[in-house]
């Protein structure tokens, strides 16, 4: 039964994770927008709304997941057909929000993408955009529409209160992601530790590894906004262990598993590795040692104060 | 040997058709630009400037097929990342544009996407676009920034010319390409006829072919901007043969011959393709009745009169 | 009486066509906005809001007809007031759009002009654009704001349906406008034959004409979306005739008439020309042999759903 | 013979005040730039630019005069099909600017429509405007791009200067006019006298006249930047011959003369008015009482500085 | 209590006017918006709104006093912490507008910083401003955003039409103010007189001043937009007495007063000065001869008209 | 003597810096840029150009110090004068830049106002901004518009080996601030400790301090992008004393040095502060203990580079 308060609000879902955008609508007591995606033999995207938006508020979703550039292009698609069908107001809700770690010229003579996404995206259309966990907050600023980012902290911290560990140590893989596990120690109690990699005298590509911070006879948690081929986490578990961790888990918001990803973890020392839904896990990847926490509920929650006019701010703690 | 008045120009190339990017270049005595495209296991796009652009005047080179999502994300990365390097000018090269047919709204709730193509090209930094044969000569009125079309039209016809066919009649594969084929029966000196396509009273989907004009003992050419699985032209080609006609040719500028376009051509009545290599064709689709033309003399002349601020409507005939 | 959920919504008339503005405004129940336009000796023109329009739905009925620049700085004019008395939404309702076939760049160095009117109408303030058969469906590229196009067809058509003519051939008096006859073909579950003009060979301006397909001893029926002086016509008529058509009509929905159009088809073996009211016809230009119907009501009941926010797409057929 | 340095500068003229803009090119050397301005039937203006001007620096001269919102239209489209031309740089020379006392919102709901003009020009494609004697200097505000205002000032007063008038008194024809006409005082070392309007109690329309100021026994000249049906002047000298003023002169740039002007001046007890060349004055409004002044030069010169980037403040004195 | 019509209308203050502020709050039966502003030790400023401003309806006041660049500064901030706090509508509520002065380019190489102000009102996010009493009305069209603006005229003669003066002359303190005096003489049923002032032959600085009009025997009253150091007035009062006026009295809309101004003011021939309280008047400011009239009645009932969508026209008179 | 292939380039300064802007200009040999900057007693600023800038490539030099808003104003006029005055291009030097630590919103309703200055300085008409040492490298996203930053790193890194200090430890004085200070330990191949600040458990503003990582014995080196009143730096000398560190250094680009910030440094256990030139350093703040290496030799040939149109980022290492 649709809420009555909330016709005006529809709910669209591309290609990528159509599962959370169930999941949202469900929350919502909405059903998904009727749309056909389909590509033409000479790969061209077509987007084909079949009910009307007209004066809706409208909220599409779309993570970052390959194929990255077709589901990107298709959401570009998307917002374009939905301002040309005269909806009212377009939000782009993109769970992990595509190259946020193009977000600044850290080399010379290259894109800072993260800021060409923004812009693509007003672009085309969108009214505000609504994601999760940007890798840098800064990327905000990229934008001239509102956007608002939720967290995954409270939901990982929780997860991990209720496992009851004890003598916890956070560990930052790295030092620039310091800032970001200091939150989380802070939130659990627990003291903080860093990986530290630096480039050796004289050797190319070598690194010198060092755990700043007491990490001995400690269960440590790592924290960080998303994990790729879980190469740094390979590392990080072997050094940990050498230096006397007992057990070791990672709370990573945005599980893209990528190559060898799994089949490393599932053999590691690492104990547990707890994501979030804001990517799609493919059942060949689903093992054990991943669990997989969502973020439906958050979002959908979002969306309604959103559309309803109130303030999201109360969502982050 | 680098042209010294050319010494401002730059010709950079994206992945889509090196081997024509490398032809524009050499011919105007320039080297490709030297730049690295790679991709991240989030299948997140780099593009690396590894030459100095600071007040150039830089022509990007890329057209659009497969992947094309990619490309035309790798295309928006170039031409980013090459206004942020401070070039004065970039002119995206796209000899095949993407989403031609996308260019209006004959459905409801449908995207322009041709039109959400442009403003992405602006929106990411092109100054100008050069192309050849888009589908529509409106497109042009959907960018802000100088576009110019260059046609295959003198190429192919010249092709045809020098086949010295007698008794030939062009024919346009669809009433809405009769406008087109015209142009070309002028060129060539020869009358036209039309297949009308109609949908059947009360039959979805079934459709009456009726070719409007005389085939009959006659060796027919059928013009067109683009092929894709060739369904359509393979439908002509048993109409006309049908209809009496003698041999049977096809000159069109965009090849992108996707699904079983090659072999269904190999087995087909249809005498000769001509294409142009505004698209790459894999080796693997290189069949002795596909004729590649070369449009790189062209682009490269085009290139070089925008560079130098001469005109280029001379080319167009 | 006013109908009460229309109560924010305001038509205003501009100077070209007061008596379809103001049968669009009868059709919804309302009265014509209070407006005074005036010219200064200088031949500015002034335009005077009578009437508050502060957080209004404004529609602003204007037509492309002599004095045509007068017509369009009056509409600028009169959009740029709207906006700058605070009126929420301003639709420019344009019946017949100026300068459509200057769509596309067939010449060098020359103005894409329907280009430059989209631009300067969202200068102006313009929020949507309603109008009716567009020279090419591309133009709604043009613009940045949605634009609803309605089509002349179903009204056409169902004239003609009720004439109830056996033995009917569509004629398309252009290879460039056989794919608009095709349509109206369809409807009208009639053949297609096309006039086909080409340039003699060696003559300058001398022209070849041919008919494509068979229309002796039938009722001939073309299809336009503008008659200008008729030459075009005229020329039509003697060949169908020649070539044994029986009956000639034509069905246009612009009628520009300008120049000698209407003695030329007074005395002209054309039946009967149909048009529309999308433009004023004077007095003296109104003859037995012109018919012109109405789409007041297809405008009020456009203008009704867009600011009811329903679908317009329904009217299409 | 054309001047070498001047290479890339280019003189176009619409259809305004072609007089003008020969005197200007001709002042520069140059040959006024080849182009077509047509009228299709159904008044659409059509502009094409018959030589090449990629990359050039384009001036195009269009001055208000009747039929002024055809001149509007047509210098928006040279404008546009300059920018589509690639021109480099294009400034718009309009000597007498349109809808100067459309500057503020004097009355609710009206359009500040020089404004609008100011940004149609822009969207049109203006880089740079060149004009002169703005009725408000407020009016270059309205503008993002560089707009450089010439002053008739200098001319005007030279002309009275070598009269060798003496007793001079200068008399603004309205308080508004009052700190124009100082500066002329103050440049012909005269003292100032105002003409106060007023309306009157109680009566609708009925005006009290008063002169601020002496004037007895003195030769009156009265300075402004524009004369429209000339009523006001007309007012002016009989009020000034009522209160003693000896011979009078009067000294406006821009000279209208619509209607009943030249006449009703004819006839006056006006000694001369000089105006000058920003509008053509057509033949048989040539009397010998009103002298028209040349501003080709100065028009001239500044189109040489604003190319050679040098200053033109010191054209102001 | 809060009005319940105006729920969604939020009015928040910055610092330069607070009283004004609360007084336009209470008017309208609201409190202030709750916000914190505050500056780090390098001066950069906070704005933290502490409540949410979601979909609402919001004003700002802000008056133009010292310290001006910080109080521009902290408005600018204000407007864009409120759009990026997701307000549906921000008007920026300005009585006394900054840089009003720098209107135009009378110097060669200056900015007109009136429209640079309003380019960066608009860049942070002003959707409409509220202002009173520009100096010039064509302030007005620097603006792409609508601009209402209030006259103190009604205020201040309705003050001294209650004063009951006899044998009114209204002066103007310059040639350039004598427009604006019209309007307030008009309205008193007064006659004009003008102050001229006018650079001395061969000496710099020196100035010549000269009352044109009556104003012996008479009761002085002048009028203007604001006042600084009131040197010029200081000098109007004494050659007014030189002229013979009795009682000399000034009505200026917008009360600087800095430098010597009141002190000045204090030991002067002026009788009273009225101004209001778009500025602040800092107690030791506040003397007899200086009278405040409030302007917080008039921009409330402005504030609730915008709010409610009915004309502001009505408050002009 | 004014280099010749410089004659083309134009160095103005505000009122923040004029020491480094004279420096900057003295290393290309060039004089300052003739400008007058006034304020009026209504505390408007007042800039006028007293020399052509028509077609010159213009770097105007401002930093961010107090007086702050007036500094900015004053920035945002004079690109705005310069734009109006044609200059070719106008890049603002910033070396330090307004706002960098409100680059996130890490409260609810806030302003990103690094964002709002990036926006503001692209409107009132830069073309490219320089600058140094941004607190986030994310913020050059905030731009439309090329931003070259430069870095103070090879500048205090030769500083302190030139000075040979044996056993240093790196110190990062938060760990926000671990990911820069491993840069400088890279070069100076050095360890790295971190400063851990936390909140404590129920005590509002209480935190507790830990050095995470080994400093005992060791010479410790603070890097930071700027300190304000320098309370964190005295807290972390405190704190690394107490851990047993022997001699502390601290190598900041930005000294804005605040408050008491001066006199606390001199009491302190700090054995040298090392800042830059980006803000000016008043005598009564010269003390022996903070040395003030140039960075106008750097900016000097950065601008050089940009003219010239080399790369820049050659300077980075």
């Amino acid at each position: 039964m649709e809420n009555n308060r909330l016709k005006d609000l529809k709910i669209f879902s591309g290609s990528s994770n159509p599962e959370l955008a169930k999941e949202i609508a469900e929350n919502l007591g909405l059903h998904l927008g009727d749309v056909t995606i389909s590509k033409f033999s000479n790969e061209n995207i077509k987007v084909k709304l079949n009910e009307s938006v007209r004066g809706k508020d409208v909220f599409v979703v779309q993570t970052s997941c390959p194929p990255l550039s077709d589901n990107i292009m298709e959401l570009l698609i998307m917002l374009h057909a939905l301002k040309g069908a005269s909806a009212d107001r377009v939000t782009a809700v993109i769970p992990y929000f595509p190259y946020v770690r193009s977000d600044k010229k850290d080399e010379p003579r290259i894109s800072i993408t993260a800021k060409l996404m923004a812009d693509l995206l007003m672009t085309a259309g969108a009214d505000r955009v609504l994601t999760m966990d940007l890798h840098a907050a800064q990327i905000q600023g990229f934008f001239d529409i509102p956007v608002d980012q939720l967290l995954a902290l409270p939901i990982l911290c929780k997860y991990f209160e209720e496992k009851k560990l004890d003598n916890i140590v956070v560990v930052a893989g790295d030092v620039g992601r310091a800032k970001l596990n200091v939150k989380y120690a802070e939130k659990l109690k627990a003291p903080l530790a860093i990986l530290e990699k630096r480039r050796e005298d004289d050797k190319e590509n070598a690194k010198v590894l060092t755990v700043i911070g007491d990490v001995e006879g400690k269960n440590a948690v790592m924290f960080d906004d998303e994990i790729l081929t879980g190469g740094s986490l390979m590392e990080l578990v072997r050094i940990l262990k050498e230096s006397g961790a007992v057990e070791i888990y990672a709370g990573i918001t945005h599980g893209i598993l990528s190559k060898d990803a799994v089949p490393n973890i599932a053999k590691s020392d690492l104990k547990e590795l707890v994501i979030t839904n804001t990517l799609p896990l493919p059942p060949n990847k689903r093992i054990d040692k991943i669990k997989v926490l969502s973020v439906g509920g958050l979002f959908a929650e979002a969306i309604r104060r959103i559309h309803e006019g109130e303030p999201v701010s109360c969502l982050f703690t």
